[in-house]
């Protein structure tokens, strides 16, 4: 006979029967089961129960009925759970009461069913009173049950209950539940057994058996319910895992002043210290502590009141941590001096407070160091050091009557700017008048992206987590709160208003996308520094050991590799500055065009446009090099001792020149009106400009086709380059510059510039009689370059991908076009899962990536490979530039927290078996142990 | 001792040293060399010769000294050729005379140096004068002698000896060489003695033995030339061959009435006929038959006059045809009745030549079939099947006196055209006025390209082959003449003027880019159908044959392939009949949007797409419903039988809508003059296209995106198709639709779109219905189609290769944008070697092709794969389209029969070695032979 039922103690069958795999008890049992399973194992006092398995569960689906076998199993193991809790199921005189729960593989929270207090009838209602001579107890359990019953077994909609219950109250004049006496809670439970009849036309239960049976199905049920399946669907679970069904006695902690009932965590969630933190009642509920309906004592105060409980809690919950590695989050409730644990699991917690626990828990030697690492997530970094309200200024916002409304917290974040109530105002505004806006709509179509792209925040009156402003702030990382339904606004009058607070046009706002909370007025931000964060410094130094691991990879020629260390892209000596203090050991990218941009030196750029000869170019870029010298000086400096690749100038010429259309308005509006001033000049100006024009500039004249055609930029730029490391060099400074020559397409293109800037570069040496290390390569970011990568190699010293334009060119989306045209309808339509210019695409860009890189060291074996698109700071992304052997990543200077973590985590998680293996065999014996420990949990988890 | 000199009996040994190749044979004693053993080996009568090898030369080079041994060997093999020949070297009574030739391993004409006459001295023209009486023949010798010997042996300027030259003959009042007499060339070797002593310091040498080693000397130094050099750098031959030395008994058809010279042809070069053409003058030497110093006699004549000697000659031509298996042009000498052969060679011809003699020889059995369709270039295909001048009216228009000047023919093709003298007024009267221009320009730079491409023809006055007028027009087929220099052009007065006649701008011209030559007015073009040309035609069909053989190739998966099937690209009705007339079997792209432009038609696209609804735009797109399905019924009807790829819209939807810059101009004229009336539709009008506006339109909302985001016109053109499919099938005609997404970049797509056009395809069938075959596949023309095309292939049913923009995406080029920015450069400079537009860059897009064919058939094994980007009709990609699996080529119908050449071609050459052996042995006997004879010839050539 099949084995459909397990009880608390024989997780030993579970596991030989899952092959000793954790995950496999899970599969059978369910992430619950097997939970309570272990608890019991390890001795935590946990109410005697027993596990319906998942097999059960769809042999029912298959059949519609329950397998041949397992109702008599169910009643066995109930027999069990009687002798060892010296109670009887339906006996009134001492009844067990059980609950009735899901429990599938994985967590899914709130989407099955769960029934409490099985086994009360009219009968066992009377016996209870008898025994504990508490009515109110007694009835409002037994009307919870009826309700349940109805509701999830019966299918009978809440209004059934919820209705008559609101007219009793209101009969009675009661505002709260806790007014209700042990005669109200009767009379209900007789006026739910009446709506339970007329509902369902059949009396309630009153066989316990019958109600367990009925409660079992349901649960088996449950697990095809709408909701259920849209949640795995959304969740990527398997629709056939099945669910178990956990049979628990029912313990209460309002059975007198020697029970009580709490919650509490192993450490505090909100600040990480190594603290207990927690609540109890007396006589009470477990759900009466979360309500608050009396205030609750802390849990130190336990001690005083049952210093025996309080002991055994503090001796279990000290277990659990050491048995689960982590801070828990236990409920448990004492009934008659009895501690019983009701749950364990591991707690939530803030990100401040995960790096603490994380950093304490491997000094404590509790967890090891490459644990603490894994247990941070990328975004607990990105939250940590994300400008975030000020808490005592957002305090006093809430004092002073600025709260206006709260939403749903669509994408996180806080944002402060001045409303617009379009997107064509709001772009307006913060592209001309260079505001910090925020955008008010009521809902959002695929029209108003681009308003959204030029907002701090987004705020609307309508819609959920998945409506189109939702997705499109998520996608965009903007801090967006949607359906704040309190909100009116009225777009004819440009305003809206809640309550008596009219916020107009312009005005300012504070949206707070992590909370749902929106304020009137400029609440303060603050940025938290890295420095501040010791613990988060502390691990992220950790973060860096794992990857300079030499051996973690080994690349495509089998040689042993380090982890990836992060560069940061940086133009200006102040953002490497911030990239060092941030910890980037390098600078990946500096574009060197956004010098050229700057207002005095524009019109000379323009002038050297303009110019028809090499001659009249030479003589203005002459006027640019000192400028440009000193940008790099001040580079170098900030990098002392640490690699700077400046990339050469990029973008088209026409990007320098005055708009077209705008220049186009004024001649044509000079023509019409006969103005002849300065019209010629203005029509000179024109005619050039359109000359400049391309067709998709994207693809045009730019990176190394513009150097080819017109050198005259890139050797001034090359001898800025090398004359201020010459310079620095003098100083004391040690300079590591690497020339990055952009989009080359074909190795010809590098064979004809990069001899020519080599020899300015010897030029310059000689000059100055000094040497240093250099290097040229190249962006790898046409396709053409990744296919060709073996022939590049040959003349490129590195390697640089840059992934917006690969991925651009890979997949033939101008990526301003693509955002606003068909990428959200791509992603609402699942076309693309994830947004290619975010995350790499594995699949396209990222198999070119990887083929660059492997034909590369071919020709190359040392050939350094980077990457400086927007990718680098992606923590997928991340990954897969260590997994195909990057040597780096180079990210924002805001990234590089994320991104070293992130490598750390690509290193743990892909090092070769070897690897897996070595440390371990060096480490003492005491440590062993703990990794040992830590295997263990790994592979339950 | 090594052996450095080679005699002309001495084949075998030669043969032997190369291991029996006939190519190591051409190595050591050079093509001419090989040729002239291969004669005197046949029996042909070659004056006797000996030849010293390449490696004689290369050891010459490494010392600058003859070798060890290689003088005395010359002098033992001189003395083996007098015995021969029964004369003497340096003998006054019967002097023996020869020539030295350099002779490479492959033929560089004109780059190496030739002295005739060798032997000759004072004291030798004193007994040859006594021997033949001839004194004018002797010093006319004498003097070739000591101005080469000047020249070639001891660097004298050319001036040294044509000056004086010339002032003989002014003196004498001579104006031709024919005048003068025995006399004065005796007056004129001592002339040129003199010269050679002021210009060399010494006497010219009266030692033969001396001449012929200095002479030796010159030939070996000419190897090193910078002519010489500069040419194997163009023609990428290697500079280490070395030339060989042949120095040959010199045989003279001016020794009186017995002697003749002359040249012939095998067959008519002109027109192919198989009949010898020839001429030949008695008592004359070789170059006076060139000079036409004389009338010739013609070849048959010869019959009557020295009727042995014609005998031999008619034998000897006939057996040379037959050894080198092809037409011949030979030179030959009759020297006291005597036949000595003195060259043979393929000779050149006509492309219509070209195309009669291979069908003639395989119908002859003289070659096969294969063998005929290999001696056809694509170029001699396109030569016949282009437009070219009518022969008759040329000459009418020389004889009208209407003949401009000659240039240099810098890129082939005649062409008719009104003139502009600069680009921006050509390109503007070619795209506004819709005329056909001919730019001319002194000389053209990068600026002037846009002209050009605009133009029918080009036109310079200054430049030559290699200039940059010449470089651009021959990289886009336009026809160009450069270096008229005769033609003075007067930009300031937009006129140009020859002589008396003055070309104003604006009036026509005609270009003939193939002779060079330019005419006043309009010569009138034919364009010769493939039907008129029955051998070509027979040839076609042979080709045809050849890749339809199975086997030809094996695809990744191991299966036998056939080769490649050519199809073309058509858009209308009167398009697909051309090309089934050509040759093409099926339709491998019908671009549908040119519909779309047609002007009737072009409204109500403007309307749909300005619809704010979707049934605004399905109300539109019901009007154009039934005109589109009028367009395909048509190509249906005329592919009868044939696949027909139909390509649903793909252009962003801004094409069809009315120029924006122009449409703004109105609009602020408009506003500045306040007028009022019409201007808020203009301004609702620009708004709309303003709002379609794309940075890169090349990579935005075009093809698949298109239609996710709007599938209302895909959905009307795919029931169209289906509609005039079934509409057809009806009507008896055979259908194959093939329905083609362009643009796609993910299987997500096709697997969005494909399911509900499918559907649409289904229901039209079921409302006719009928039932008949249809696919639906894809374009890969963005990279990352090909990389992912395994996952692709699961959806789509074919791929087409659209190489334009695959080429555009991969390179990151914007092709308008890049062929007027830096293509040109590029090309100049090198970094590219050919244009990727015109011919598929292997390394990169093609690499990309073969993943995606190799990925794609992994998934579907029987994958139809063919390409209809431009390059489909460029023979290089076709030859790579039928390497890596290609099942058809798609070009335009004037490219269909060059490109069955070239499939053909592909074919033959790329054949597994299995595939070259089997047919040998099942054809009968007979044809082995010839066969056999085949493939020593290839082996030799």
């Amino acid at each position: 006979m099949k084995k459909w039922v397990y009880l608390f103690n024989e997780v030993k069958e579970v596991e030989k029967l899952a092959g000793g795999s954790w995950d496999g008890v899970k599969s059978i049992v369910g992430g619950k089961g097997a939970g309570l399973l272990d608890m019991t194992r390890a001795g935590v006092p946990v109410p005697p129960f027993f596990t319906v398995t998942t097999e059960a569960c769809n042999a029912y689906q298959a059949g519609t009925k329950f397998p041949a076998g397992m109702w008599e199993q169910e009643l066995k193991a109930l027999k069990v759970i009687e002798k060892a809790t010296g109670k009887k199921f339906g006996d009134a005189k001492n009844p067990l009461l059980v609950s009735c729960r899901s429990g599938a593989k994985f967590s899914m929270p709130g989407m099955m069913n769960t029934i409490l207090n099985i086994g009360l009838t009219d009968e066992v209602a009377q016996g209870m009173i008898a025994a504990t001579g508490n009515d109110r107890f007694t009835y409002d359990s037994y009307r919870r049950l009826v309700e349940m019953f109805g509701t999830v077994v019966m299918d009978v909609a809440d209004e059934a209950f919820e209705h008559p219950m609101h007219q009793y109250k209101n009969q009675k004049g009661y505002k709260l539940d806790t007014e209700m006496t042990g005669e109200d809670w009767k009379a209900v439970v007789e006026i739910f057994k009446a709506a339970y009849k007329k509902e369902t036309g059949e009396d309630f239960p009153q066989d316990p058996y019958k109600q367990l049976s009925l409660a079992t199905e349901a649960v088996f049920r449950s697990w095809n319910g709408k909701r259920a399946v849209d949640y795995r669907n959304k969740e990527g679970i398997s629709h056939t895992l099945g669910t178990a069904v956990n049979i628990c006695t029912m313990v209460f902690g309002n059975m007198g002043d020697d029970s009580a009932t709490g919650v509490a965590f192993t450490r505090n969630p909100s600040t990480g210290d190594h603290k207990m933190m927690g609540e109890y009642l007396i006589n009470a509920q477990g759900e009466d502590v979360v309500a608050g309906i009396r205030n609750a004592d802390q849990i130190e105060d336990l001690v005083k009141q049952m210093p025996q409980a309080y002991k055994q809690f503090m001796d279990i919950t000290a277990k659990l941590e050491k048995h689960y590695f982590d801070m828990q989050d236990v409920e448990f409730t004492i009934e008659r001096g009895k501690l019983w644990m009701l749950q364990t699991r591991i707690g939530k917690r803030t990100a401040k407070a995960a790096v603490k626990m994380a950093v304490d828990m491997a000094n404590e030697k509790l967890i090891t160091r490459e644990e603490a690492i894994k247990r941070i997530t990328p975004e607990n970094v990105d939250a940590l050091l994300h400008p975030q309200y000020d808490a005592a200024a957002m305090d006093q916002a809430e004092k002073e009557g600025k709260f206006l409304a709260k939403g749903v917290n669509a994408s996180p974040g806080a944002a402060v700017g001045q409303i617009y109530f379009d997107a064509d105002m709001t772009e307006k505004m913060a592209k001309e008048a260079k505001q910090q806006t925020i955008m008010v709509r009521p809902f959002t179509k695929p029209d108003d992206v681009h308003g959204m792209i030029a907002s701090q925040g987004v705020l609307t009156s309508e819609g959920g987590a998945t409506s189109h402003a939702a997705v499109v702030a998520r996608q965009f990382g903007i801090p967006c709160v949607v359906g704040a339904s309190v909100i009116k606004i009225d777009l004819e009058k440009r305003e809206m208003q809640v309550g008596e607070i009219i916020v107009k046009e312009g005005e300012w706002i504070s949206v707070d996308g992590t909370t749902g909370k929106v304020f009137v007025g400029q609440i303060p931000m603050t940025t938290p520094t890295l420095e501040e964060q010791t613990e988060l410094m502390t691990l992220l130094q950790w973060a860096d050991e794992v990857s300079a691991r030499k051996g973690v990879r080994v690349d495509v020629n089998g040689k042993p590799m380090r982890g990836l260390q992060v560069w940061a892209n940086a133009d200006y000596p102040k953002d490497a500055q911030r990239a060092r203090s941030y910890g980037a050991v390098g600078i990946g990218l500096c574009r060197t065009e956004h010098m050229f941009f700057e207002p005095e030196r524009l019109p000379i750029v323009q002038e050297m446009i303009l110019s028809e000869t090499s001659d009249g170019r030479t003589a203005a870029l002459n006027k640019l090099l000192p400028t440009q010298r000193k940008d790099f000086d001040g580079l170098f400096e900030a990098m002392d001792g640490y690699p700077v690749i400046i990339r050469l100038i990029d973008p088209p010429l026409h990007e320098f020149m005055p708009d077209e259309e705008k220049l186009l308005e004024e001649v044509i509006t000079m023509r019409v009106k006969g103005e002849t001033d300065g019209l010629k000049a203005k029509e000179d100006l024109l005619e050039s400009i359109k000359g400049m024009h391309e067709s998709n500039p994207m693809m045009g004249l730019r990176g190394v086709r513009l150097s080819i055609v017109m050198p005259e930029i890139v050797e001034m730029q090359v001898r800025a380059i090398f004359e201020a490391a010459a310079d620095c060099t003098l100083r004391g400074i040690v300079v590591k510059p690497e020339v990055m020559i952009p989009l080359t397409g074909t190795v010809k293109e590098l064979e004809w510039i990069q001899p020519r800037l080599v020899r300015i570069a010897s030029a310059v040496m000689a000059e100055k009689n000094i040497k240093f290390e250099y290097k040229f390569g190249t962006m790898i970011e046409i396709p053409r370059a990744a296919v060709t990568a073996k022939e590049i190699a040959k003349q490129a010293e590195f390697f640089s991908f840059g992934t917006n334009d690969l991925t651009q060119m890979t997949y033939g989306y101008s990526r301003d076009d693509a955002e606003r045209n068909f990428l959200i309808t791509y992603q609402e339509q699942g076309i693309l899962g994830t947004n290619p210019f975010q995350t790499i695409d594995r699949d396209g860009v990222g198999k070119l990536m990887q083929w660059a890189i492997n034909e590369g060291r071919t020709t190359r074996p040392n050939l350094e490979v980077g990457i400086c698109g927007e990718h680098g700071g992606d923590p997928n992304s991340v990954e897969w530039c260590h997994i195909i052997g990057n040597n780096y990543v180079s990210c924002s200077p805001f990234r590089v927290p994320i991104a070293r973590l992130a490598a750390a985590h690509a290193a743990l998680t892909h090092r070769p078996k070897a690897a897996v293996k070595k440390p371990a065999a060096k480490k003492p014996a005491v440590k062993k142990v703990v990794k040992k420990a830590v295997k263990k949990v790994v592979k339950k988890k």
